[in-house]
């Protein structure tokens, strides 16, 4: 069998484009138009519906007039709103992020296995730490911590989750009426940590997930998120802007599971997809136009300010090409942001444009099978395992995906016709964890 | 038109009667099983579902025998769980415990805002503080905070919810495409709290909800509490095992009201309820005793020790009737649960079995007209504005009494044959609070 493509769809890209005429505007709290995306990705057999969080406005320095158009500063709790949608679908992952700088791995932890056995086992958690001033100072902090203290209590904390889900064996619930055992305390497990963030002794009042742990995802890509993943997730989302960038990730990525005896196929690479359909090539490039010009001079410029940082609040003509100054470029490698575009020198305004559109992912613009022919080769030359789609605009621009390009992935052999098994462990191949105080449990690879 | 009867279910109630033939004993986790009672709540016009919460499996002292027969170990999270019972529903209101002690207001305020937006206005949150042991010591105590400090917290956290609640007025997202005005910053506020507790900035990330605020219910009964109520809260839960007890409790709870310049109807108070019913007295209790009959006596005897505290754990024959004992019948009156049943003394079993049953709330064995007699005399002679039904067993006992004692109260005109508004606050008969920062506002009664 050809390697298959692994997708998942960010539910509310897009946002930045809620202009277009095509686009609903009021996709942030429009609960009818998740549970519609949520069915589209379904019959698309998406492996992951993804929702991302943070825990602020993230207005973040941004004046009134920029605020004014900004489309990102509410949204529903993904959680809570991935309950919701694990009704309206059957088979689809569910997966959004938790952050485990300023929650209680106690309280995180049976929320995750709560929609794992409500969904019958769909569930995944992105693994983050927050790192945005605007949100320190929702939770009491003045800033953010410290890459090195956000790491540690991000690996203690889903320690402490591993262990807590670990506090009922599979078996631990005969409830049989004849001999009044509901629970058998003998599968009862408590956990006792005692770290440098955490103190928690368990047991979980929840019963072990139909996974064992919901689906572990990692999305950084700073050393510290790249050793996370090494040692916890089973996959992570990331960027690969071409074939190249893909490939010296994901090979070296692949290569450090082997320090915590995992092997390659356990972690799943998706880096960021925008992909804008046509029937042809002008068809496709016309749809992404239409949208860019949408945004208006005054939020492309917040944009590309808010992405760069405040090194691009430039005294200049927004209009005109930037200028090619060291410390620039230098921050634009960083963020693995292009400044060309078609061999010209952008301008403020247009790389403000150009983010909003794809945040400096991987952008495909073209008919079914040029974009096919593009998968393909990330898959078939080791630049990823598969894609996490941006949508440009929604829902059209899923549906769009949906009806064009998932057919010719599935032509190709490349994609599923429908789902074999029935949790997201299954679904991406991924071998249930077993409870590491059942009898012939082997220690969890994360321990 | 009559005064009529507010209702509640708890819909995990029951679960001490698990190994009762009719009962479901997979209900802890049992998905299908939570729909379908929500569903017949509201087929029965229930104002409100409600379910209670905890940080802990609560085994503390549990020995391995008792734990064995506990069907109270393991449960969903209540509001991921609420989430999904919002989709089966279309009126009922929607409440849940969430514990200010070892949460962030930041994070619960934007859950509850979310769950209230998915479900169209119906959201109510039950603030309680944590006080067992086992919760303390899952966030990092050794043991719980102190009744003062607790108290302190849940105002504090409570004022810090109400502020980022209204961190958007009603109309601050006109999303309007032509003028490219997705959110209007003049209608955003900034809370910027700092107090004992906290210090949070806002704006909460989430949109005015269409209630303004949850619906707030407190159920705790101490001097504490009972402050707490008249501040802050919409609805109370409390015990009133006998008209007389409930009078007690109502008129002066009533009377704490213009404290805080608020009408007596501002609150309402709804006391627990055991209720089982048969089309005579006879088949009713012969449901009852047949339930009672399943409660084996080492569960019993923990029962009661768990509940009553250590001094109950007597070194007697656990059959025979208990000691006459000043400590014990001080505890007992403090806990409101009457040592004598048909007026025999019981002993530590019956008394464990008793409390299985109804945890010392009102309990109504009987017909559908003497329930609702007794339902009748509560509302009209100043003992209770309503009930929170808490099911005998599950989910045969809600079905009874929404087949049986609905009707009756419906032919008497105590409660609705139809839904009229579409959110709880319309339900309850609650005004929507304005936003603090709308013009013409007045202040918040909490404030």
């Amino acid at each position: 069998m050809k390697r298959q493509v692994c997708l998942a769809v960010l539910l509310h890209g897009g946002r930045f484009s809620w202009k277009y005429p095509g686009a609903k505007a009021e996709g942030d709290h429009d609960l009818e138009m998740y549970k519609s995306l949520a069915r589209t990705a379904e019959r698309g057999r998406f492996d992951i519906i993804f929702m991302a969080d943070g825990y602020s406005t993230k207005d973040d320095g941004l004046g009134p007039e920029a605020l004014r158009s900004m489309s990102t500063l509410v949204h529903f709790d993904p959680l809570t709103l991935l309950a919701v949608l694990s009704t309206v679908t059957s088979r689809i992952g569910l997966v959004c992020t938790g952050s485990t700088t300023y929650n209680e791995p106690y309280e995180l932890a049976r929320r995750f296995a709560t929609l794992d056995h409500m969904s019958g086992g769909r569930a995944g958690w992105n693994v983050i730490t927050s790192q945005m001033t605007s949100e320190a100072l929702n939770f009491g902090y003045d800033g953010p911590l410290s890459t090195e203290a956000r790491y540690a209590r991000a690996r203690e904390f889903l320690d402490v989750c591993h262990g807590l889900w670990d506090s009922w064996e599979d078996d631990a619930f005969p409830r049989d009426k004849t001999s009044g055992t509901y629970a058998d305390p003998s599968r009862m497990h408590v956990l006792d940590h005692k770290g440098r963030f955490f103190k928690v002794r368990g047991p979980l009042n929840v019963a072990r997930m139909p996974q064992g742990y919901p689906v572990i995802c990692q999305a950084g890509e700073s050393e510290e998120g790249r050793e996370f993943a090494a040692r916890s997730a089973d996959m992570m989302y990331g960027k690969a802007a071409s074939l190249e960038h893909g490939q010296a990730f994901y090979g070296p990525m692949k290569a450090r599971l082997a320090k915590y005896g995992r092997a390659p196929d356990s972690l799943k690479i998706m880096p960021g997809l925008c992909c804008v359909v046509g029937r042809t090539q002008e068809e496709a490039q016309a749809k992404f136009d239409a949208v860019q010009a949408t945004i208006g001079p005054v939020e492309a410029r917040a944009f590309a300010v808010q992405f760069m940082g405040p090194d691009f609040d430039l005294d200049i003509d927004p209009e005109q090409p930037m200028p090619d100054l060291p410390t620039l470029n230098a921050i634009a490698t960083r963020k693995r942001i292009t400044m060309e575009r078609d061999g010209r020198r952008l301008s403020l305004v247009g790389l403000g444009r150009w983010i909003a559109a794809c945040m400096g992912h991987l952008t495909l613009i073209g008919t079914p099978s040029s974009i096919a022919d593009e998968m393909e080769r990330y898959i078939d030359e080791g630049g990823s395992d598969g894609f996490a789609l941006m949508p440009h605009y929604l829902p059209g621009n899923l549906e769009d995906f949906v009806e064009l390009v998932v057919p010719e992935l599935q032509r190709r052999g490349r994609l599923r016709t429908e789902y074999t098994g029935t949790t997201l462990r299954d679904t991406l191949g991924l071998p249930r964890p077993p409870n590491r105080h059942a009898a012939g449990a082997g220690a969890h690879a994360a321990e």
